[in-house]
């Protein structure tokens, strides 16, 4: 049984090594379950090198999220047979294989993307949560949002397409828009000087109810200018690692508001009725297809070191996957 | 009739200029007060200089606030005597005296001192304001706040005291904590290096509810990073001119959310049953002398060059006045 384990907190790269165990046989109650394919998230190398808000237990196998189909179930167990899709939501889902108690796994339809159903309960779930968590955005609004080709970003395009809001979406470099307005944004930009001006000439100097950033530095700085009266800016990640120099007088005179969003705390505090009720519409709308996110490459858990260099590569488009069992 | 006046932009002491009118007669349902004190406020100075959020028609009689005494009152007039005190909250208040309809002046108590009334409805009414718009703040609970020996500052102490709200005071030099100590305040602590830990160290870990700032910067920085999971900074000023570093870390993890307070926009949108509470609430304060501001000095309008830059001098303790007829 291989998987993946740090034993210090460095460049993932570096600190990422790869170990085998003997299979472990199931307790009453417990099931196997073969990891299909899990993703690499931006905040599991922050994880690895020790620079996200929580410092893991060492050693500690890496992953946040996957799917995985049962392979073996022990006696007492009602709910799941062999064959059956299942959520990995629990963690250190980078190994081939997770046993653990039946209800720990839940089910997933039987329609629906392997790959895009692995990547469920980060990107998605962080997508319809700003969009829904802090300002109540109707149909012809204007939202603005930094890296905007990102998954999350590309999420937050197709669920403000599906809702009539209109999206302004910044990227970092030229050859983005014809891909972005595929998938329904309303206006690409280019990050660089007059930003600002930029985003009001394309909207015509609409009003714009909401920016998202993950980005932080001199972006963030030109979206809270962008905003109007009383709008607020959501950051959820900080990928410049620049703090922004944060304009007072659009915060005093503009009513500008500033909010933070960490997925990991929701998990923490929503009540189980609101996460069932955010899981259930997520998993709806990727199993029908309605939202996708890019895949960029996939490796197996052998080649964890060049899949980690990959996805810390910048000019990347799409989610880099571990398939453990490729299909 | 002298008035002050400035027909261009720029450093208050260079374009204030001092002139004269003839009287101008009353019409009916008319009175005439004569402007017993008005404060110079930082925003007054920044407003003369075009650095204030709203640019003045030219030329304009400058002064936002003031106190009065009605010194000819025309027929029609049922609600005001000659020698009720009255408040000046219309603004123009640098001049010898104001003529307009009677219903503009709100009358004051018989009680209370001149000078402290002179300066009802833009400290204290910020002070209040702030304490009770933005968080749910608790007896007990602990706020940090910069620029603590500034009018507001000051305010802001009393009130919090009479709440039981524990205040952590930020100045930016030695000499000041007994004066805030005895208005109430529970720490002070003079502003530079490691301001953080020991905010910290100061209340022994506790947790901070929210930071009110009117300096940005440095110390902007250091406030967000004290306060605990979810609380709030609410910036009204920027006087050091220096945009913060926003560290995302806290607002992404910890939850510190920004806000902007700019009193200007609470008059322009605050429902007018709002607004007589909270006047009712100042004047009662104030008229009772529970909430005080010091005053530095006092000037005559002939001598508008040397207020407008003692008020603008670094190191003073409270307010100037223009006291165009002194008591």
């Amino acid at each position: 049984m291989k998987y993946v384990e740090f034993t210090e907190l460095g460049n993932p790269a570096d600190v990422l090594v790869l170990k085998d165990a003997p299979e472990t046989s199931l307790s009453s109650g417990q099931v196997r379950v073969k990891v299909l394919a899990a993703p690499i998230h931006p905040a599991s190398l922050l994880q690895i090198a020790g620079q996200y808000g929580t410092i893991p237990d060492l050693p500690e196998i890496p992953g946040s999220e996957g799917i995985g189909r049962v392979s073996e179930v022990a006696e007492g167990v009602g709910q799941l047979k062999v064959g059956q899709r299942v959520m990995l939501a629990g963690g250190s889902t980078w190994q081939e294989e997770i046993v653990g108690p039946a209800d720990q796994f839940v089910p997933l339809p039987d329609v629906g993307d392997t790959e895009q159903l692995s990547m469920l309960t980060v990107n998605p779930l962080t997508a319809l949560l700003i969009l829904s968590s802090f300002v109540e955005l109707n149909e012809g609004d204007w939202i603005v949002q930094s890296a905007a080709n990102s998954a999350v970003g590309e999420y937050i395009i197709q669920l403000a397409k599906q809702r009539g809001i209109r999206t302004v979406n910044i990227v970092r470099r030229e050859g983005l828009a014809d891909k972005l307005k595929a998938l329904g944004a309303d206006v690409v930009l280019v990050d660089g000087p007059d930003l600002e001006e930029r985003i009001g000439d394309a909207i015509d100097g609409a009003q714009v109810a909401m920016a998202i950033d993950c980005v932080g530095g001199d972006v963030f700085v030109s979206m809270v200018e962008s905003l109007s009266f009383g709008a607020t800016i959501v950051s959820y990640g900080a990928l410049s690692k620049q703090p922004p120099s944060l304009p007072l007088i659009s915060v005093i005179f503009n009513d500008v508001r500033v909010r933070g969003f960490w997925l990991s705390k929701w998990f923490e505090t929503a009540s189980p009725e609101d996460k069932q009720a955010a899981f259930g519409q997520v998993i709806n709308l990727v199993a029908r297809g309605d939202i996708a996110a890019e895949i960029d490459s996939r490796f197996p858990l052998e080649e964890i070191k060049a899949a980690v260099t990959r996805a810390a590569e910048s000019g990347r488009d799409g989610k880099v996957l571990i398939v453990p069992n490729p299909a």
